[in-house]
């Protein structure tokens, strides 16, 4: 992509209205613009990170098993009347009446709309278990909405829902997703870290958050230290064999945010215990039969006898997790992006645009990456030079190339790594098999 | 994916409430289920057709050079006070008040969002042309929805938007989006014909309606006998270049929908004309300053003076596409789905699940299909084999390759075209060279 085509609004200024490094960096990058209180147009650059960080989402859950589907935004509020949340869910529900004066509601999550499907469809054992999940849009009405994107009121989760005939079953399907989430946020470079979360009337040990420690993050978390050596999990898996392993290795110490953690009841010494800044990003829950017995959703098993089918569900923030990666890697310059969410993977910066000969070696430059495979940014405007480079630190492309007049006339372009912000002179050719190896 | 874990409730008997064949196979096909009246949840067969519809709507306008972005589903009511068209649009728009009681609506299109975005950011001539565009959830509170996703409340549309500096400028960006939707729909296996549609006060030849052929479709529309002798057009196209030969030749023959349709002022003779029923799955529409102007969106020219930007709207239908399709290729059987929108490439039928040996020729068959890269829906159930048929027909993949003890004795299995019907046996491996073909 040429940047001088390019719909990239990006400001000078830091914006007023951004408590938060990460809102700070999405507006000045041109990667959203707010239409109202926490809802926010996303501009290409930003829609193209969310959907790469939807794409790994979506990998991740085929992988283990897991069905995509969609559902709709708009709900009946029938529906949550059977379950009883319609009443005790309170403001945060978009409530909404349509022009036959029917109740509805903008989905703040979708527990009742997949039982109900599941019920209507599923009868026997035999066709569980059964793991479906949809990447779409919710609503929910914050009182305050802000910190951009971490903590809009329009914004874009995955979730999934297990069906099981019983709570052996339940937690096979939960471990298949805590591998998964593992697995995701590692491909997103991020170390994220499960901790033990409520379970309400539950109970059990079958809720935990996935959170990504960041000093500017949302909530404070405790944990073991030796936690924190953890590689982060990314190694391939067979989501039908034994997950219990790998689950215990990852619960077996402790780590709780601070709406769980109780110090008087800690199994770490507080002289050991770490004390962290996190950001939640997913959040896996058995729930039992909590929504199967008031919607009746049963199956019929071999004796012929009706069980309540043991649900679970597990949601991955995507539209918070672009923000969430802003804010774990990011410095004074702006945004570092791990590579495999990166928007593009090299910026082409022409130092002297208005130099015949450098523009048309940097043409050459763009059309040769491209024919390599690689994802480009070419900025090939006539900004000076030092506007070029902070734009460029700014977006945090992993790689800049960067060729100017004098280099070209001695065989050499630049190649920037932005994270370790390292520089080499070589020639485009060896540029471009370090780019592509 | 195995049949036997696969979400796909098939349903034997017609639905009741389905009135028109599209509707009526995505129900039995397990594709969609309402979850309240024009409302769906898409099952993971429809939402893996959506999606590749969708796919191939984007693939054709990023080689347009159109931009994608994503603006929210729902926007503030003062930004459709500053165009006046709050007020006018009826009960249509699904009118929503918050929890601090701001006026908000569920987006039924995205004029107002895109122009504002355009004119908070860009000021100069020289940012232009810019073609934007996204794929967004939308809500039109139809009086009677109907037609299953063909006439829905909440459904999926793929909008652009172009900004130019004058009228040349404007049919430009015209032409490319006549260019795009001419490949877009024709790589779908459909003949879509571009008719005259309204344009209202802005008068002119800038607004067509693109609309498929289908006996079932909801509207009369009236063309030249010739038109329907035009090869769809999919040639690859310099989108930078003249596009102007290619829109006079596919407007250059009258055709028009029946509320543009004038019988006493139609170019064909009434003995000639050719008189059809059509579903609109685009339109693309030139409006000039109809929103710029209003809402003040304009860019300072090279002599210093301020023009209100040009712009156009271009929408595709692509949840309604889903059932476009199947209302213009479908038989008694069943769906008959294009091979480029078709939810898998192949169904591989296992006509004996309890035959040992059989079962593992099919396992055998499935890695190795799976291995060629083709994308196969394997029925391992132990359905009868009447079953299996009547269900592969029902869901219209292109090919079936049918395995059974008695065939494997003598080294063959079935290859069934859907479309054809044409059955043939043949090797495995002849079979899978032809699919890979």
């Amino acid at each position: 992509m040429r940047l001088s085509r390019y719909f990239m609004p990006t400001l000078k200024d830091n914006p007023s209205e951004a408590e938060i490094v990460s809102h700070r960096l999405m507006l000045r990058a041109g990667m959203v613009r707010q239409s109202s209180a926490g809802i926010y147009s996303w501009l290409p650059l930003g829609y193209k990170v969310m959907r790469k960080i939807e794409q790994i989402v979506r990998e991740e859950q085929d992988a283990a098993g897991c069905q995509e589907m969609l559902m709709p935004t708009i709900q009946p509020a029938d529906l949550w009347r059977e379950s009883g949340r319609y009443d005790d869910y309170g403001q945060e529900m978009l409530r909404i009446t349509d022009r036959r004066e029917r109740d509805m509601l903008y989905g703040p999550t979708n527990e009742e709309q997949i039982t109900q499907i599941f019920r209507d469809s599923v009868r026997s054992y035999r066709e569980l278990p059964k793991l479906l999940y949809h990447i779409q849009w919710k609503f929910r009405d914050e009182v305050r909405p802000r910190f951009g994107v971490m903590r809009g009121r329009e914004f874009l989760m995955k979730d999934s829902y297990s069906f099981d005939v019983d709570k052996d079953g339940a937690r096979r399907s939960y471990n298949k997703m805590f591998v998964a989430y593992l697995r995701t946020f590692a491909r997103m470079g991020l170390q994220a870290i499960p901790m033990q979360a409520d379970t309400g009337p539950i109970g059990g040990d079958m809720s935990h958050e996935f959170i990504i420690l960041a000093d500017t993050g949302e909530s404070e978390v405790y944990c073991h230290p030796d936690l924190l050596t953890f590689d982060s999990f990314n190694a391939d898996v067979d989501f039908e064999g034994d997950l219990q392993p790998i689950v215990d290795k990852w619960t077996s110490l402790y780590a709780a945010a601070d709406e769980k953690h109780d110090p008087g009841n800690c199994p770490v010494p507080a002289d050991q215990l770490i004390t962290r800044r996190g950001i939640e990003v997913g959040h896996i829950f058995y729930f039992g039969d909590k929504y199967s017995k008031p919607m009746d959703a049963k199956v019929t098993m071999a004796d012929g006898s009706e069980v309540f089918v043991e649900m679970g569900s597990y949601g991955i923030g995507v539209s918070r997790l672009v923000g969430g990666i802003i804010e774990a890697s990011h410095d004074e310059n702006g945004i570092v992006w791990p590579a495999s969410v990166s928007p593009y993977d090299v910026g082409l910066i022409n130092l002297k645009a208005g130099d015949d000969a450098c523009a048309s070696a940097c043409d050459g430059f763009f059309s040769q990456m491209k024919a390599a495979g690689l994802d480009v940014l070419y900025d090939d405007t006539d900004e000076r030079a030092g506007a070029k480079f902070a734009n460029m630190d700014l977006i945090g492309l992993p790689w800049q190339l960067i060729a100017g007049p004098r280099g070209l006339k001695n065989g050499v372009v630049e190649l920037k790594n932005r994270a370790s912000g390292e520089r080499e002179e070589l020639s485009f050719e060896s540029a471009l098999s370090k780019l592509t190896a």
